[in-house]
């Protein structure tokens, strides 16, 4: 029996957007760790009677139990295998994927990675926004509204001056106001954005507006965390509910 | 019959790194186009004797060639059904898969979008090196080295002053003197940079240098594009060879 790991990327939800490999690889595990972002839906892939374990995070008790978790895995490994860490979205998107295998491989691990559909270009594509698109945006950046210790990203700030690339923000909604101060400061309170909730699940909801209406419209919404938000004139070609009838249906926008 | 369009992405080049969605819809296919970027392997996946036609584009000839694609499109979908649009990566990153998708509405198709695994974050993944990573980068941003015009992207002028962000360059290669030029100028030539061609591949291979130095490691070398580019401290965890036999054996290192 060799100790293992395997991170293994989700999708960002709708559980047929994990990996032909994702799949087959949870249907090879012993164990299987994963956390609150995952479809547990998913956990249907793994073979019966393989230990499940739920290690979600628990707010302001990350740095402790991101050190638990390492450990359960080190531990696992050497009790049963082949471990599995399903990790919602790509492991390596904010996800510490990488930290959990450097750990692992310390700890005499065999250590592989499965990538995942980043919600943060597939939750915006769900709905008609396209990260890119010809003539309206030459890149993309994806970026957190808060850093590690607490405060607001840098990569906000420089996101509010690049006219010519989308920005797609993770864990923001608890930052709007600080986000469209931003962006207003700048002269670019007027550009598209969108919040969307769920994406790519049947309860998926988008509201549309501009970065300077932001902070206004989500405190009248009832929308709740974790939600995605865009920045860009890529959110002018947002579908009309009528044209997603094929992937998603209904979908609910905000008022 | 309804004529429709599905886009999906086919990932970064392993075939099982495509969504179990996008197995099942190409499964569902009258008619399969698809691209160079599209690992050829995934055609098992559509029925016998479905239609099968490359589209790849031919070099100079773009402009032209997309709009023969979107009639095809629309053509294929009248007289046969269902046309799936197989694109490299994700079709909304620098796929033009919205593109096609407005195109094909407005001639009465409807459409819809299944995300593929980006390269972007996948293949730099696939050799240890995460797009974010605690400490080390607050986010990432992927663009291209060169606008549809022709000229080097602003955006990699402004990834040359974003120190806590990963930039990630897709068809780069050949602007590497370009944006070494831009990263040297604002005194971040030291900065690790990383080359890999045929990510997620057996035949991957990687260049792992500094930015300063990416033009003449890349003359010395035979990469050829596409390629991808990264640049950040994140690629100082790019996986030594042996650490990723579980995945990828073996890892041409490229001198």
């Amino acid at each position: 029996m060799t100790p293992r790991l395997t991170v293994v990327g989700a999708g960002p939800g709708d559980p047929e957007l994990i990996t032909v490999k994702g799949a087959r690889v949870l249907a090879e595990a012993d164990v299987v760790l994963y956390d609150a972002l995952s479809n547990a839906a998913l956990l249907d892939y793994a073979r019966p009677g393989v230990k499940k374990v739920y290690v979600g995070k628990r707010k302001g008790m990350r740095a402790h139990l991101q050190q638990e978790i390492n450990d359960l895995i080190v531990l696992y490994a050497r009790v049963h295998g082949h471990v599995v860490r399903l990790k919602g979205g790509d492991p390596f998107v904010f996800g510490r994927g990488r930290e959990e295998m450097l750990f692992a491989q310390r700890h005499g691990l065999q250590t592989a990675y499965v990538p995942g559909i980043s919600s943060a270009v597939a939750v915006p594509g769900s709905l008609g926004i396209p990260v890119t698109h010809r003539g309206l945006s030459e890149g993309f950046r994806v970026i957190t509204a808060t850093t590690a210790n607490g405060e607001l990203s840098e990569e906000v700030i420089k996101a509010a001056q690049a006219p010519r690339a989308t920005a797609v923000i993770l864990m923001g909604l608890s930052q709007v106001e600080a986000i469209a101060d931003a962006y207003v400061h700048f002269g670019h309170g007027a550009r598209p954005a969108a919040v969307i909730q769920d994406g790519t699940l049947p309860t998926a909801r988008l509201l549309q507006t501009t970065v300077a209406e932001l902070p206004r419209r989500v405190a009248e919404s009832d929308l709740t965390a974790p939600a995605i938000i865009v920045i860009g004139e890529v959110v002018n070609l947002a579908a009309a509910p009528a044209d997603l009838g094929a992937q998603l249906a209904p979908l609910a926008a905000v008022a």
